[in-house]
């Protein structure tokens, strides 16, 4: 992969690759400068690194093995880098953006206001507070239990408020720690093999295969419906399991998910749920795992406002531990997850709290209803695009992602065929694990306008 | 230890103990409903478990085995519990917190304005912004570089923008692995050994040295100036040293931080240094690692606006890692931690960021200087009224916390005598590794006219 170094120290060429996540590690030559990517709203930032006059001022600390383990840069700042790239070498191109699952939204003002109303309140003596709970404040925990657990057994106490469901997927990494094996759907959101990875669950990355070793990688294609046939899935301690699924859209159902759960509770497996598009289902499909009779002793499941109410930045996210859940020695696993989130973190900004308090409000469930409903239609529209042009396309109708297939071609081809001759960046399928390779996701997180002329472009280069 | 359940399922006793970091590990009984105490504003809410028919409904998942080696509680949560479970006993008692640093005092206008207009913003088109870059807002770790660093080489992209220096040290903690060794200062903030054990650096707690083995503990005392003796010093891998220091409240001088970083290069050591109190130090001791020479080839640097504008529940800090910081291979640490920055953690709250923003700015730096001046004035009238007492005091005079000597006691001791005939919480040292044995600390995190109070009480109690 050749690097022209541009002033502002960006590689301009875009290559394509048909490896998963990345392909080569290319920020493993030590003896060069290598430039850092640093996502910046668009634009990209690079760390210029000393071209090393090694041993002289290096430290005689040993690199983490298992960093190294890791395949080149996490999928979406690379994607962010190759938007960047693609925006200096064609400075006036109206670039689209429907890769990064990012929301473009206006935050209702229900919710804003709120989060107005608690900063200035902080300039107060009766509105200051310092350290919240680390376990979120008390009234947020019973709200988010009512609102999205109401009738579930699911408690105040069994919820963790935290930043976002990224961190809290790192966090529940570190309470597991290095000793557990983990299965993954293929493809799946990076953030899961990567945090895996970083504890030092896996083995080294299989070049051929594309698969880390020791990650059991269960397969979610079109010809299964996009669940896993489990009777092909060894035992793992944990299964990290997103639903609607983030890449392919896909919801499953309760009887799959009654599946799940009896599997996991015939090999004494933990599921990791993540729910984060829970609210974009529309049929009768569970938004919760603990829908499901038995879960609350099998499951753990991970949540964010995100993508319901447009908190990417923001930053407010939970994770239900419940209490019923346990090691196989009885410790509760919520009491270790406990310790991990007082020692590791101190609670999510109070801010935050106070705009997700308003979130699950009888006005702001509403608004955020009406949010998502926008969202929807976007992915009707791009589905409608590719179905017209005559790709077989999924997801879409319950998550915010379309998954269209480019059957034999390379997921990265595609994305930069896509992005050279519409300027419209997708998310090469390829880049949530070697299940994804011939697919790109479609992201529905855009204005409507960007929307439509981004489905003209496509109808015009795939007519 | 007895625990009396309470209808609040609150253990009312308050036991001393003579054991580091709260001693018997009181958490670890598997087979009866044991509190898990959760701190909530001063109040205590507890998760209850099930009396476990064991074998019955646990997974077939082992606990982490470093997560068992953990001592009882997270040493803050625990003082919140002893506290609340003293104000259950004392309902009409007027409890004053002198204990958990946690600030107390509204945060200046002039950055809570800021936050509210972000907030506001986020419901407008223009205003509105979804997913940040997760090393921070480009334009705040500019103005953190210049603000803090201005001339001493740290540049933009050194700089990390987090929620808070407690998550970046166990950021760290998961960059460096379970491979690395450390020394930390003894008596420290209890972060830096939790975070270690939870990672798997450390082997099992000593109960008779109440250290835990492969660590390497550096003892601060009065006799040594709270400066460690390096000559007796092994050399680790890392090297945690926090100044102006939790809980002494003693920073180290020009000389003393020259030969730490001498230490370092010649062991080929990273010293993370907590630089939380620095706007603390009255006179001409660094208030940077990065002042010392050489220091940003071994050093990283973390803090936090917690301190210094009552961030404590806004959650907004810091982490430094210069790009000239290798490990032995020479592979800059910069990228690695960048790389954990995009993996475990989605940035910190845009809105925070435009309160630090605001922090940062001409007024809001006077603002906070302002605000540390108040603290500071607290310290001065809890040292004056323990030296009329004839108590041996130390730091004070460059941090907001007073380390207050009692020879040949228990902190536990101490902390519990306190509380019961003053209803004022202090912190026992004892909380933060076996050299703070004999110590309390005592926070000026207080309003002035409960700080008046309490020094009264202890006037009555000790005269």
């Amino acid at each position: 992969m050749s690097a022209i170094h541009h002033p502002h120290h960006l590689p301009t060429s875009i290559s394509s690759s048909t490896s998963a996540f990345l392909g080569q590690n290319n920020f493993n030559t030590r003896t060069q400068s290598v430039p850092l990517p640093v996502r910046s709203n668009g634009s990209c930032k690079c760390v210029a690194t000393p071209s090393a006059e090694k041993s002289a001022n290096t430290t005689k600390v040993s690199r983490n093995a298992n960093m190294a383990k890791l395949q080149a840069g996490y999928l979406f700042p690379e994607v962010a880098r190759r938007k960047a790239a693609h925006m200096l070498k064609y400075p006036d191109a109206e670039v689209i953006s429907l890769g990064i699952g990012d929301t473009t939204e206006p935050i209702p003002e229900v919710i804003t206001s709120a989060m107005a109303k608690r900063s200035n309140a902080l300039s107060t003596i009766e509105g200051y507070s310092g350290y919240g709970a680390e376990q979120g404040e008390k009234p947020l925990r019973a709200a988010i239990a009512k609102a999205f657990y109401g009738h579930l057994g699911i408690e105040e106490d069994d919820i963790f408020v935290s930043d976002g469901a990224k961190s809290d997927i790192s966090r529940l990494q570190v309470l597991f720690g290095s000793d557990v094996t983990m299965a993954v759907q293929d493809p799946s959101y990076p953030a899961y093999v990567d945090s895996s990875v970083i504890m030092g669950q896996t083995k080294q990355f299989q070049k051929d295969i594309e698969k880390y070793a020791n990650i059991e990688y269960m397969s979610c294609t079109p010809e299964n419906g996009f669940f896993p046939d489990l009777s092909k899935v060894s035992r793992t301690d944990i299964i990290f399991f997103c639903s609607p699924n983030n890449p392919t859209g896909s919801a499953a159902s309760r009887e799959q998910l009654t599946r799940l759960v009896q599997f996991a509770k015939d090999n004494g497996s933990i599921i990791v749920y993540d729910s984060a598009y829970a609210l974009y289902i529309s049929d009768d499909n569970p938004r919760s795992i603990f829908e499901i009779p038995g879960a609350k002793e099998i499951a753990i499941e991970t949540s964010s406002f995100s993508k319901y109410a447009g908190f990417t930045g923001v930053r407010l996210g939970w994770t239900v531990v419940p209490k019923q859940l346990l090691y196989s020695d009885g410790f509760p696993v919520a009491k270790d997850f406990n310790r991990i989130v007082c020692t590791c973190f101190n609670g999510a900004s109070n801010i935050a709290q106070s705009g997700a308090l308003a979130c699950v409000s009888p006005d702001g469930l509403k608004a955020i209803h009406e949010v998502i409903g926008f969202y929807k239609e976007n992915a009707d529209i791009i589905m409608d695009t590719f179905n017209s042009l005559g790709f077989n396309v999924y997801g879409g109708k319950n998550a915010p992602y379309v998954w269209v297939h480019f059957p034999g071609r390379s997921s990265w081809d595609v994305f930069s065929e896509i992005l050279e001759k519409t300027h419209v960046v997708t998310t090469p399928g390829s880049g949530f694990g070697p299940g994804g390779e011939g697919f790109v996701r479609v992201s529905a997180f855009c204005h409507r306008s960007n929307v439509l002329e981004a489905c003209r472009r496509f109808k015009q280069l795939y007519k």
